[in-house]
Parts: structure tokens; C-alpha cells; sequence
């Protein structure tokens, strides 16, 4: 016996918080979800247990880190810690949303930047590569050394509507606020439309914040675009701003939908007309909307997982129409 | 201008596991608790405030890590993050109980050392100190290279049996188990009683664990100690074994009340004298109980704070005498 | 003997990139600069020769990363090792302007974050602090774990308009593109008056690149916001549709004036009535030009550096009342 | 020419500790030990010479840390440094025996906790994996970050006393200290019989330690089972109190036969009836007496790195079935 | 889908320095050059583009450090940052000339040892491997922790002067002063002949340096051998030293021909016979000379990478005969 | 309470490779060595126990890593473990001679950098300062990142030689191989003396060693010097050399008195006059000889740590008439 009789093999295993996402990447790359047990013990730690040998593999986790953010975390890492232990060749994360990504800079003085506090654990605890999906900040990808594959779902929306008509000078792209104006300019080249910008005004005390609406909208149909859809209070603003400028149907369209709190209930008040979501976090029961509509993001992520096994470049992945084949499959 | 014009001071901080413990700490220490603000988003998503300057401070973190265990952690950790880029002096960590202790070892093929992930964690996010009492195991401390005071409650437990006179030939020291033996060899130590074993056997499937006793107790007190009382299952089965065997009274005496899940029912019911803890927990009020007794911990890791800004030895610590004297003032 | 005899005292020295800011940063904080000699040999190679004795003292090194960047990055870097071997108590580096901070993110495939290149050289360097102005983004802050002190120049701006009387309803804030909304808004706010943006739309290859206006303008002065001022393209062009929608005057308002290749000539035939930059950048003989008006942002550094000496928050460097004072001194 | 040509090869070498074993464990892998000279100056220095490429090798060092351990921990570490700059693939060390093992933890205030500082040496040097066996502490483990495997010759063991007959009811395996009951019970799970343990008391200053005895032990054979057998004084102590409580033959069994000065001596008086021990640890003429039998640990070693060379789990080591094979073959 | 479906091929990528070097080297290796492009914006900062995949591949970036050095260091920290994130398997440094090589020590108080900086910046930027020549001292392989393939010229002037029969005792080898005369001896030793030294003395301030001869060189071919070429001055003031003392024609062989300032000039009117370099450094046009011959060092580095590929050893590039084989090829 | 008490005294420790010096060097410093106890066990284990309180202390460590130099070098690295555990201020290694500093490059292929080995070791356990002397080669500080205050024995010999006389013309400071011209050179300075050079040439199998002398020393006395005198081989040819080339006397100059196998024998054989070297190893009882002398380094490094302490610049350790008042108190 001299050499590695057997070469890598590749091995997905799904943590707990979005069980149906991981399933179904599997299933894209071809190969069934590896055996992982978690358990919580009655104090309420967490322990893992791999249940079958991973020595030599590339390890693929996909966990995104919503609410409960910390927990998801930490099963993050200590599975990291046990695959490292038992072997692993590489240990990828695949984290379709990454959670504290917004606590990316220090708001105010002696805060924290929690971000980087995220990308300092997963770096330390020796992953070799992280699967990602819309930062909220592309310097993000400046908090880690490792390689960042950087996945977009604009692509993904931006079929969605050319399927659904909303193109052209008839559709306005609408940035709900000044930080994601460049998102929003990118999906308005995609579709061939005219932009607009809410010019939300924060005021810290004495009076409301204001949602100005900087652009032309009146007779048009509105994407508000963005990264988070959280407590769905800014959208809502925004989408009466729109509609007193006299916009036709107002879309919203996020990738993340976090939506938490009473977002759901504000959505159904807001008179928005379709709410366009992808599932990188899983849609609890209680956020069961009509109103919401999902776009799996599991042909984007197997896609990136087969092509990084084979040493292949991701660029096709943002374009639409690499993009629009990998969703017929 | 050319100096330093003030020397640094020393500032406490109280994080949300222990408040109250905090409170009693810095009473000890004679100063008051700084102002620290921690937030959760409606996401659950964690953030910190430090509400006074604390450039150029010796800064302690007051911070238990039982359950919930994960947001405890990443509560300290948002906070060190905070800390260090607000250019603290020092950054001293008091961690009474130091959650997921337990898994210091690899338990099984694949499986994780969430100990030293934890320890890695508090040690990358750039420490300078943990002060921490009874860890599960003494190796623990070398999981870190920075400086690590192991404070221990042995000699506050043993000044409360002495008061209570429960002390010599008439009183047996019991191990609930074999890791813990070399523990109750040094109570039985202080207290000049003899030493007795429960040769707990854990069978994995097909018969129930045995809790035989090794031993003489027959017409004695006995002293049930161990450093965590999380489920009371080992305790309770512990107090049958010991009652066979003819013990008088079974008093139960453990640092760390975790007390999860149905522990106090179980200890009710359990036919022990007595329950002596200690507060590095905080006790819930779903776990109060006349059956405990709670022992102040804050003397010792108030004085350990003095003494480590004056520079001088955490020996006398350990020490009966010195202990009683602390549990006077 | 027994003890340190003496404090650590504080020593600043000026690089080679801009020696006069340096010189008043001193006259603030009330020192002399140290005495060091860079040479370069004859083969280009740089040679530090640290010329008095900084064992034990907090230094502070002045340097921007302007044009040559790498000649003054590598200029840091020698002077930090020998700082560092010479046993200075702790390095802390002036960096007015952060040179590579544009290169935050991954512009395209395959290509670097130089902005966290430059993070990672001075901190594996060994530097215990980085004072700087105006990143262009934020989130460098996260690029770093030490502590980043990030200071400001929009309220020195602001209170040279505000005596400009270029304040209210009157002005408008525009900013040049989208990624410096946040930055013009807080202008804006500051001196109570609207906002616009120009709409910059960068076709890569078959058309000219767009410069629409978003707000309103007609019969009202303007302040172009930026934080680089580097070739005067983008102002140049947005100055010009700014003029077409009816703007009165035009100011530009930068914090770091690069002026590179044809920028003054570029400035000089824009129209524009003035361009208001700090002296973080030193302005050489090529780049003099009655249109450019240099405010000192010496007392803001000067007083930063007493702040940090004397362990006190920076926190009201960030006030116009303060500023208004320092600059007043 | 564009890939590499061939596929890493295994090497394994010996250093100075133990080269019989080495030479046993190259039988079993299947490969001849690789050339390497370990060289001493007139001065004591060491220096190594590697006889052959090991360019983009898997290399096995196998060396016990038993004394002289200072010498052959330096030997080790020369070693790992000459590969690393050679270009070897991985570095694997084989350490039957971990010297400073017992050193595990803070035995008083201001020592040292030595078993860290050898991983930390070993991890800094650039090892990939460490092999070893038996270590005193379970939780030495968690002194490292890369893999371990962790072997145990507990199945050699109960294998061994299985053929001789030493099972069941009639055999009780012995602790011979707290430290080591756990290890005990796995053994008496193993053979199917009873646990006694010596109560050791070791006191300081006045008066004698004490070796009671907690269990039965009348008119059986005890086999008493330790990691690590030294001086033989705490093993010569326990059989006098096993034979004092009417016990029939004493068997000594531990993994790692360290015997160090008069250890042999001792036995030889003590009265055991044999002393079985395997060849982590060269047994030195000086050592040699009719009294130990040496089971060899090469078939596991061996097996080890077959398995992580095939990337397969090294579970089946830990079983008594598959071990008996191993010893067979 | 499972494993990874092709192995990892070789890139070769030329950065500023030496493009024509880097094209010979690459045809050595069988490949062509991959694409990047480095742009200079009009600030003079630096930015590559990579334009090929280069996922799991084994990338070599050709670059020198010479004049201008710290522009050439900072492409290469910027390449190495935009490989790692792009995924490449390892990172090869391939530095005919190391830039900073003489500063490997501390010239006097306070000053830095600026090849380790140079050492840091590379190892921290994550690179896997560095291929060199002729390093000034030795020792700096010391500054590294990973693998240097220091490669020589030594052979390649051998053969050169072999062919032109300068050998035996008609010829003398001359170090030019005390730090080259273990190379001087090295190549005395190939060709067979004598040996020389000048003893050239540095006087600080009052008197001229001397440049006196210690050996015989009257009659007699010399050869000054040196590692590097730079301002000329020591080669010449030793030229006249050995004419003075009856040589023959003096010969000058250095490894890395920097030429700076009036290098040339100085050469041409020193009397020296020849000046036979290596194209470590690319000659420019103005430092063209009928004087200088130049040997290729494409071989040896084409070689060494072929040998890397295929994991063989770099032994035989020491040796005359392999060499002058390469030579023919 | 609310500071620092007490400011940070000064320690040192004498660990066992040389207390005579250490006990000089305390005296110098004013101090008394602290107290600490080294132990070996029965198996040749270290173990250190600090006998008083260090924490908030500048520590200095005394140990030179002379033969057994493993033995001293765990000494060391042990005590600097227990040191930093213990909440050591600063950790400062005296270590007056560098073992292993003659491995400063690969001699070979597949060689170890052992002096590179060590650094990283004393780096990587945390100590905060080296002071040592004579480094065999002066990069061995680029080896370091830490500060090393590089002390040297030359003004002492210096001063020595002068009051005996030795001095001019009619002394000739030799070298006695090519490695040490540049040390020869530096003493010929201070002596104003000329210089020869031993071109010492070693051939590997055939034929013996050539020692020929480069230089005039007929009618004159010499001064071999060297940085290290290891088994005195090369030191009796030369002196043989000398001799036959109408050398008067020959003394032998050596800051490391190594002294191995049949040095001592050598000496006394090879009809030198004398032979001076410091005490930076302490010259053990088979080394006694009329013909050596030893000057003390004590007050060299006990003026550097009352300096260091100081925060003053080590610079007039290097100026002969500042050491000669040194030597004289």
C-alpha cells in the first residue's frame, strides 16, 4: 500500500435551519443528504453527531443563520469543530442568508461590528470556503481571507418578471432606501426601467421618520427592490409614498425574507400586490401569506456547489440566461 | 501634553445572565456597575450599548453561560468585539459557570470538544483573562494560554457544613460517580470524614443504569457532592442507593444549579435533607424551592477582582480560614 | 531598582507624505515631531533611520497612502518593524488618507480587496491603533480588529459653509453617485437643506455614460458631497447637468482631494464656483488653483491624538459646536 | 507537462525513540521505514539528515516522548520543521507514548500545565495529525485543533486476559487510584467483571499515604489496571493491600511501561504475578525481568494509518473482534 | 456527481518585472503564460485582473522585485489576495531576484530588518511556496516557515567560464569583500582555481574606504564574484586594487544585475574585461553595454517548476553537469 | 478601590544552565534572584515551581541553552508557560548564549533550520523580549518579530586586549574561517590592529582540511577570534598555521566557551598563550585550565535590563569606554 487509495468524495449535510432548502440542493447536485444528528440536551447545549465517516471528503454545511441566529450559529460550529476533528478534507458553508450581516459597521461609538464578529468564528474555526448569498454589504466579503463565493439572486428575479411582464418604461425599480440604491440600479438594467429612490429621513427623537419619494412613478407599476425584508415597516412606508405618487400595482421583491415580528399582518395592510421572496430562510407557518411568493434558490446554490467540485468558474450564475435553464430543470 | 494623564481604572460589567450576582460582585469590589445597554432586534438578532467611555479601563464582563446558553455567549462576544475597538485596557472575563463544560473530551468517533470551541472563541476575540469557578474538569484550563483563575466554592461549602456540624467520622462524603471522586476526596478532606462511591454504570440499550454503592454509610449523614446539578436523575438515584444502604440524612451539595427540565421535581420527591448550591446560576423562579440553599459566590470573585488589580496572589482564596472570613463581612 | 522609573511619553513622527500636516498635527498636540530619516538607496530601496530613543513610548506615525501608495505604504510598514523592534510601547498609525480604500469589495471575478490588503499588512505589522478620516466605506472599520478611531470632516465643512451662508432651503446637497447618498444626507442634514442625486449610469462598453438628475435644483445653489475627489470627471459632468436643470452656483465639497492626471484643468473649465477639500492629501505646486479652498483638519487630528493620550472618548470631535472651537484656536 | 504527475506516496520514519516498533509498524503498513540520520554534534546539539525526497509525501513520524523526553520531543520538532521545508504533503506524528501527559493540568498556583505546552510546540511546528494512544487525560484531546487520533489498548488488554481465562466474576479489576476508576470500568465491562478501587490519600507533610481498599477482592485475582506505569511504588502499595484483603494472584497491566529508576526492582519485591504492558515505550535492558510480558501495539498503530491513508474510520480499532484479527495476523 | 473530476493543472502568470523571463520560463514548463492584466488608475494605484479561471489550480506568478520595487511587491500582494479568493489549490511565488535582500539584518539601533517585512508580507498574504535565487544571505530562508526552493547561478557561471577556459590556478576567484567570501570559495572550488579577497574597509567619516587585496593575483585571470550588481563602485575601486597588483583581465559575475544610477557608466571606465550577470532583473535599454553578457535563468527556473509538478527533488539544479545539460536544451 | 495599586516591579530568575551568572547579573540589577524550583522527576520530566508571586512583574529569565540544551531549553519554555499562566506583566528571556545558533540556514536538502526552530518556540509561548549576545549569525534577529536587544562582548575583549597591550601594528586580529571576517574586522578596529584570514577550506571525503593562511602575521602577535570555541579543532590548526608562518603568540579570542569532547585538551596542546572568553556558559570543572581566562558579562546584561527597565536606549553597550567603566564598578 503506498498512495490515497480512494480520491474525495463530497458530502452535504443540513443543520437544522433550513432543512427543505438543503434537500433540495442535494438533490440538484445529485447526491443524498449525509447522516448528522443534533441534540439539545435538557439544559438546552447543543451536541452533534455525525453518523457516518467523512474522512478525506469535501464537506458541504448549509445553514443560514436567522432567527434563532445564535443557536444556528453555534450548531455551525460545532459541527465545524467535530468535522475538523474526524478528518474532513475541506468544510464549506454553504449559509444562504447570513444573519448580523446588517451590524457591519459600528453604528455609533463603542458598538460592536457583529459582522465581522461572524466571519472572525467561521474563519477561526477553520472553514475553508464560504457559499453565500446576498451581503448586505459586499465588503463583507473583505471580513474574510478565505475564499467567498458570492451568489446573487437578481438574475433569479429578474426572469421572474420578465416571465410576468413587469419590464420597460412601464415598471419603475424603486430602492426603499439610499443604501441600496446600486442593488436597485442593477435590476433596473436587467429589466430596461427607469429607477426611484425613497429618501427615507431617520430623525433619532422628536419627530417621525419621512419617506420621500425621489423620481417618476405616477401611472407605472413598482418593484421595491432590496436584500432583507425584516419587520416590513419601511416597505409599507415606502409603498404608501408610492401609491400617493400615484404608481399602479407596487411589487416587493427581497431575498431575504426574514420577516419578523408583525410583518406578515403589515404586508396584508399595505396594499402591495405580490410579495417576491426566494426560500434561503425557511417561511414558518405563521408567515403563510397569499400575498407571498417564493423562488427557490437551490438550482443557484447546487449549480455553485457542482461547479466549485469541479473546479469551475461561478461567473455563469449571474447571468439571466444561464440562470433561466438552471430553473427549468 | 506628553504622558498618560490618568492610570486605568477598573470598570464591571453586567451582561443578562446574572444580574443580580453582578450587583453583589461589584458591592464586593466597591464600585458601581458601568452602563452597558443589550438589545435584542425583533429578528432576535443581539446588539450592545456601552453607555460611558471605557478608553484605557481594566474592564471585567460579568457573565454566567447556562441556558440559554448560545445567546449568553454571543452576548460576550458582541460585547468583547465592542470592547476591544473602544480600546479597553484589559478585557477580564467572569464566567461563574462556563457553559458546555461538560463536552471536554470527544465523547465518540465524530463528535465535537464544544469546551475549546468555546474556549477558541473567547481566546480569538482577544481576551486578556477569564476568571471562572469550578470547571468540569481541571483541563479546561489548559484549552487556554492566557491566564486563567480557577476559583473554586470547596472551601464555602466546607465553612457551611462546619456550621452545620456536619463534620467527622459521622458524616461520608459521597462521589454521585467516578469523574467526580477526586472532588469529594478533598471535602471529605476538609471535613476529616470518610469517602464513599456510587459506581454509576451506564449500559447503552438493553439494561438500566446501576448506581451501586462503594462504601460504608450505614447511621451517617451523607454528603452528595458534585460540581453541576443539571437533570437530579444521578442525585436522585444516588439518595436511593445511599437510603438502602441505611444513611441517616442525604444532603446534596453541587457549584453549579443548572437545574433543568424537571430537576427540582425530581429533588422533591428524591427523599433528600437538603440542597446546598451556589448562585454562580441564577436561580429561576420556576426552581425555587425550600429545599435549596443558596450560597453567595460573590466574596470570592469579588475579592479575586481586587486582587487581581493590586497585583497580588488568588492563593488565599482556597484557604478556609480566609473563605470565612470573606462570608463575615 | 525595582520599578519602571519614568512613564511612556508620546512621540510623532511625519513620513514622507505629508510633512506640513504633520508639522501642525504637532503644534496641536504640543510636541516637537521626532527626528527620522527615510532614505532611499540607489536601487529605489527605502531605509528608516529612527533617530532618538521611543523605548516605552506611545508613537504615533503620520502618513497618508496618496500617490506613490506603494512607496508610502512601504514607508509605514519599515518604520513600524523598527519601531517595533526599538520596543515602543505601542504604534499607532495617522492615516489622513487610506489609500486603496475604493478597492472595498470584489469588483468582478477573480480580482482583489486591496482595501483589506492594506488592513492586513499594517496589522500583522503590528500597529496597536489606526486614526484616520473618512473611509470610503465604512465597513473598512471591519476590515481591522484593532481599534479604528474614524474621524469626520463634515463638520468642519459644515461650519465653513454654515459661515458661507450656504445653509436651509436655499442649498442643495447633491451627491455625485449612489454609493454617497448616506454621506450627503448627513450633510444635508446638518445644514437643514434638501438632497439630490445624480443617477451615474456606467455602461461598460457601447454608450456614454449617463449623469441624470434625481430632485430638484432650479435657481438654488449646489454642494456636490463627495469624499475622493480624483480625476474631476464625475464632477465635472454632474456639475454640467446640475447647470442644465437650473442650479445656481456650484460647490464641490470633497475630504480627500487626489487630483490626479488632468483633474484641475478638468475643474477649472467645469463652471463650478468653487471646490472646498481638506489638506488630508498634500497639494502639490502641479495641483495649485485659485478655485481650491484647503480647510485644516490638524486640530481634529491634534486633538484626537490628546484625546486618545489622555484615555477620553473622541466622541465630540464628531459635534459641530466642538469642531467650531478647535478650528477656532 | 501540466499536472501533477503522480499521487502522493506514504513514507514512515523512525527517530530514535523506539525503533522496533517503527520497524514492526512499517510491517504492517506494508512499506520499509524511509532513510533518515539523526545526528549529535560534540556539543549534545541535534541535527537530521532525510536520505531521500519526500516531496509531496503523507510522511508518519513514529516517536514515544518517554525519556530522555526532552531529547526526543527536539528530535521530533527538527524533524517536522526539515519536512515542512522539504515539501512533504502532510505531516502525521506517530506518538505511541505522549510524554508530559500527566502534566495536564495547573497542579498549584504559578505552574505550568506542560502537556499543552508539547501540543502547542507540536501544532506550531506545522503537524497535520497526531496518533497516539492512551492519553492520561481524555481532554488532551482538546489541546489540539487539528485531528487526533486517539488509540486505546484496552481490547489488546481484555483480548490477552480473555485467552489466559482472567474473566468474569472471579477476576475484579482493580483502580489504583481515583484518577483512574473510569479506565477501570471500562476494562471490568470488557471481562465481564467487578470494579475495586484503592482509595489512595496522599498527605503532604505528616503523615504516610494511605492505600484502602474500596471493594471485594477475597479469594479472586485482581488485575490492576493503570495508564501508566513509572516508579511502581503506588503499584507494590495496592497489591500489599490487595493481598492484605485476601486477594489470589495480582496481575499489573497498564499501557505505557515508563519504569523508571528502581521501578523493576520494586515489582520484582512486590509479589505481583505478572506485569503486562505493551511496547509503546522501548524496554531497556536495565528494565528487562521475567516478570513483564510486552503485547505489541504494531498491529493497531499500523492498521491506524492504513485506514487514514484509505480514508476509512478508525472505529473497528476500538473493537475487541476486530483486534483479536489484528493480533492474529 | 461525487468527487472532484479533474485534477489540478499549472499556471503560469508573468507580472511587471521581468515579462520576457517569464515567457522563457514558461516555455521551459511547456505552457503558455495565462492572462491578467494590471492597471494603474490614474492615481497610481494598482489593480489586477485575472481572465482565466484558476480554480484549483497551481498558480506560479513570475515576478522580481527590483527597482521599483515597491510597486512590484504590491502587484504581487494584490495578485496573491485576488488567487486566494478566487480559489486557486496553491499559490507559488516564483522571485528570481528578492528585492530588500540586503536589509536581512539590523544595521544599528532602531532600524528595521526590511527582507523579514517583505518575509511577513508574503507568508501572511497566504502564499504556499517561494522559488528564488541567490538570496543575499542565506539565512533568510530562515525568515520563512514555509517551503523556499533557493535556487543557484553558481552552476550555470561555472559552465560559462568552464567553456571560456577560465579555470585552474591561472585563474583567481575574488570576493570583492568579507560577507561574499563563502560564495567566492564555492565557486574557486568548481573551477579549480586560487582565492582572493579585498578587504575593503568602511570608515564612517573622516577617511576614504580602502579597498586592499589579501592574495595573489599578479599574472593572473581574476573573476570578482559577487551576488549583486548594483551602483558598481566596490566592483570598480577593486578592479583598479587588482590591476594594481599585476592581474591579468578582471572578469565580474554577479547573479542579480541591478545597474542602478551610473552603474554602466562606472563599469565601462573601471577596465574590467567583461560583465557576466543573469537576467534575473530584466536589463533595461539604458543600461545596455557591449560590456554585459548575459546568462539565461529560464532553465534552471523551468526546471526546478517541472520538478515541483511532479513532486521530484531540486537536488540535480546544484549539480554542473545537470545544468550545463539544461544549458543545451 | 479603583486602579492599580502598585506599579510593576522587576524579577529575575536564574533557571539551571548557568546561576553563577544569573546571581552576578542580579547583583549588578540591584536585586535578589526570585525564587524558583526546578524539579525532574524519576522519568527525567521537568516541572518548575515559582516560589512568590509575579503577577503585574517584568520577569526576567536567565538561561543560556548550552549542552544539554534541550533540557535547558524546556527549563525554559516551561517556565515561561507557568510565568503567563500567572498573569506575568512582560516575560524577557536572558539568554546569554543561543544554542542551536549555528542551524541558521539548510546546509542541505531536507535540512532543518533548528536556530529558526527555537525562535518560533521562545515566540509562540509568549515571551515579550530576548536579550542575548553574539548571535552566530545577526539575521538569527530576522528570525524574531519580538524585540531583541543583540548585545556583544567585543568592547569588552577590546578592552581587555588594550590594558594588556595587545594592540597596533604589532598585533594581527585573525579569522579563523570565511564566515567570521566581518567579526575580525570590527575587533581589528577597535585594536587598530591589521587582519588575516584562516581560508579554512573543507573538503568532504579525500583529503583533509586545508587551514592556509591570507594575510602577514610574521614577528607579530595574533588574536584568533571567534564567536564560538566548540571542540577547538579548527582553533589548534590555525594555530599550527600561524605559527609556521612566524606568528609570535597567539591568543585565542571566544565570547561562547562550548568547550566539547576534548576541547579543553586541544588547547592545551596546540601552544597558544591564552585563551580569554566570557562566562556567558558556565565553564564547568572538567573544563578548568591555567590558559583560560574569563571576563563577566554580568555587568553588560545587568545594565541592559536596568536600562530596558528604564525605558532608556542600550546604545553605549556598544562603546568601549562605556564598558570600561562598567567593568570597573
Amino acid at each position: 500500500m503506498s498512495n490515497h487509495e480512494k480520491r474525495n468524495g463530497v458530502k452535504l449535510f443540513a443543520l437544522n435551519s433550513n432543512p427543505k432548502l438543503a434537500e433540495a440542493i442535494a438533490q440538484v447536485v445529485g447526491v443524498e443528504l449525509s447522516k448528522a444528528r443534533i441534540d439539545r440536551f435538557a439544559d438546552g447545549e447543543i451536541s452533534v453527531h455525525i453518523e457516518e465517516s467523512i474522512r478525506g471528503d469535501d464537506v458541504y454545511l448549509i445553514q443560514s443563520t436567522n432567527d434563532p441566529s445564535n443557536d444556528y450559529l453555534m450548531e455551525l460550529l460545532i459541527m465545524i469543530d467535530a468535522l475538523r476533528r474526524a478528518s474532513a478534507e475541506s468544510i464549506n458553508v454553504v449559509m444562504p442568508y447570513y444573519g448580523y450581516g446588517r451590524q457591519d459597521r459600528k453604528p455609533g461609538p463603542r458598538e460592536a461590528i457583529t459582522a465581522k464578529v461572524v466571519a472572525n468564528m467561521l474563519t477561526q474555526a477553520g472553514i475553508d470556503r464560504l457559499i453565500t448569498m446576498e451581503l448586505h454589504a459586499p465588503q463583507i466579503q473583505g471580513f474574510f481571507d478565505i475564499p467567498v463565493d458570492h451568489l446573487s439572486a437578481t438574475a433569479l428575479f429578474a426572469n421572474h418578471f420578465l416571465a410576468a411582464g413587469l419590464i420597460g418604461e412601464e415598471t419603475v425599480v424603486v430602492s426603499p432606501d439610499h443604501d441600496g440604491v446600486k442593488r436597485a440600479r442593477e435590476m433596473a438594467e436587467l429589466l430596461d426601467s427607469p429607477l426611484a429612490i425613497i429618501d427615507r429621513r431617520l430623525y433619532q427623537e422628536n419627530k417621525p421618520n419621512t419617506y420621500d419619494l425621489v423620481g417618476e412613478v405616477a401611472g407605472k407599476n413598482c418593484i421595491l427592490f432590496d436584500d432583507i425584508l425584516d419587520t416590513a415597516k419601511t416597505v409599507s412606508k415606502s409603498t404608501q409614498s408610492l401609491k400617493k405618487a400615484g404608481a399602479k400595482d407596487v411589487y416587493v421583491c427581497v431575498t431575504h425574507a426574514v420577516l419578523s415580528g408583525k410583518a406578515v399582518e403589515r404586508l396584508n395592510k399595505s396594499g402591495v400586490k405580490k410579495v417576491v421572496v426566494t426560500n434561503t430562510i425557511d417561511l414558518s407557518k405563521k408567515n403563510a401569506s397569499d400575498l407571498i411568493e417564493q423562488l427557490s434558490v437551490a438550482p443557484i446554490f447546487g449549480d455553485a456547489i457542482k461547479r466549485i467540485q469541479n473546479y469551475e468558474s461561478i461567473k455563469p450564475l449571474f447571468d439571466m440566461q444561464y440562470v433561466k435553464k438552471l430553473m427549468e430543470k
